[in-house]
């Protein structure tokens, strides 16, 4: 079975550990491609960073901080200090001496005129994530959020890290832009990895700045629309709320309210020209969108949505595949 | 007074930090010129690193690692060991942590143009180290290593830091080539930190790959052989071993002895076209020098040259600036 997976960082990543979990004890083999979201790339002090790449690859690989959920176990943060002790700024990105070897492996291959998806591969035959992870473009787009500028009635444009992270998205946000999005295609093998598989998963990931990103990718999203594979999404949105993260304020930045119903109206039923066929909801707060989306056309179940430790995920996954199964056309 | 040291790493950057506690002693006030070797620098992993410079800046600012006397205190090799797990090439470099962030904020300020007087000067806003350090040049050159090829009877050439770091200087060395000197020029303000010098002062550096190296700049030995100021240096051979480091490796290169005498010599008399005035060797083994270079135009004393600690170290500068005194024209 081939299953094709488009993740942001932390809840994609995540996810995708639990499906793989439960994919070991499955009596079917099944080929896993996770195409990551590379929007939130940043080049800093020299470096070429793809959190969100890196947090699928550690996670994947074993080794991931579990409790930041980022960045490398063991991680210690001696360069981060000396760059700010050298002033240089900015001194708001989180940079581990660990991570950092792993940018400047990426850096001096992106150098040397290798595409990131081959730099990519090459990382992960260290880290051995067990899935095929493509970037979502070898082209660079980085997602830069709208919000005010510092003269009244003006507005600016930062990078999405410096709003993330700096900000803790505390900003209000306007819009986001992806820049290079235009120019950008697909990396080799996402749309193959779309349009062949057997089933597409929305993990819990960011509906805008992660999963939304990857969407815009030139081709992406009708590859998603057009698959015969069933499309099933996992709500990143919990009573209301984001499970973890900060996706409440991305999704009030596009109108989108914060609601698990509303993230799936907002990727859209299939036979509406949208994107899934199948939802899941957290059942102890969110079994009311079941009929709701029903009648819009995306078959939901509601069943627990915490990933609060491998085989609730594992079981997350195994929903999810059941849902694409039985919506399969 | 103004008082320009050539320095090579370890043993130019310990007699610098003697010279300038001697100095704050000192009845005049004077202002201290190190112009440093970059022909061990080496692109690493994307990174420029400056040994040398760095040695000289980390032990003048206090963050030399005392024991190791390279690199940071309290450094961490976090990074090392990871570009070793990806099986990054090569792995006999000691990349410390805190380090890297100074290869990382040079690599960027030079990638954005900025000449290395510039960039080392940005670098020293921050160690404050109380000299005016100067890269012998901005132009990049590289001492590499004749040694015997793979198949008898070729020879080839590595880059020094891999005869130095990776071998020990234990293969024998042919000859020293320096990579784009004939293109180099002194960097600014070297040439006249020379020719302008009240004194110059040639500390206990390694004779052929250090001092040597930078005498080997165009323009640089004669700027130190028709300089008004006296030129003294100290021996960093004592009782015929190098008292640091493998300088013996590199005298044997060139056909040049062991001993103090030999180095002097090899530096020659300024009376005959040489650089030296005065040249300091140490007393309890090489006394037997002193007259030796005395009919050989080298007016020399014998003191103690064991820079055990700080004290001993700036009675040997004050003992280098004594004789300068007392051979100035």
């Amino acid at each position: 079975m081939r299953i094709t997976v488009l993740a942001g960082g932390i809840g994609g990543a995540r996810f995708t550990r639990g499906l793989l979990h439960h994919l070991r004890t499955a009596p079917i083999e099944s080929h896993v491609t996770v195409i990551g979201n590379t929007g939130d790339d940043i080049r800093l002090f020299g470096l070429q960073i793809c959190p969100d790449l890196d947090t699928v690859m550690y996670t994947l690989g074993g080794g991931i901080s579990e409790e930041r959920g980022w960045g490398r176990e063991d991680e210690t943060f001696a360069i981060k200090e000396e760059l700010a002790a050298y002033g240089v700024q900015p001194d708001w990105f989180g940079l581990g001496d660990r991570d950092t070897a792993t940018h400047l492996v990426r850096s001096q291959m992106l150098a040397a005129g290798y595409p990131l998806s081959a730099v990519t591969a090459a990382l992960c035959d260290r880290w051995q994530p067990g899935v095929e992870l493509l970037p979502m473009s070898d082209d660079r787009v980085e997602t830069h959020v709208v919000v005010d500028g510092d003269e009244p009635g003006t507005r600016k444009a930062i990078h999405f890290q410096e709003w993330w992270v700096r900000h803790r998205a505390g900003i209000p946000a306007h819009d986001f832009v992806l820049v290079g999005r235009d120019d950008a295609r697909p990396a080799p093998g996402v749309l193959e990895a779309i349009s062949g598989a057997d089933v597409v998963l929305l993990p819990p990931s960011n509906p805008v700045v992660s999963v939304g990103t990857i969407l815009q990718v030139p081709g992406v999203r009708d590859a998603v629309r057009t698959t015969a594979a069933p499309v099933v999404g996992v709500s990143p949105i919990v009573g209301g709320a984001p499970v973890r993260g900060m996706a409440d304020a991305c999704l009030t930045a596009i109108g989108v309210k914060t609601s698990a119903a509303a993230v799936a109206l907002h990727y859209g039923a299939r036979t509406a020209d949208g994107l899934l066929d199948g939802w899941l909801v957290h059942d102890e707060s969110d079994a009311d969108a079941v009929d709701e989306l029903a009648a819009a056309g995306i078959e939901t179940r509601a069943v627990p949505l915490l990933m609060t430790d491998l085989a609730a995920t594992a079981a997350i996954a195994a929903a999810a595949l059941h849902l694409a199964e039985s919506v399969r056309r």
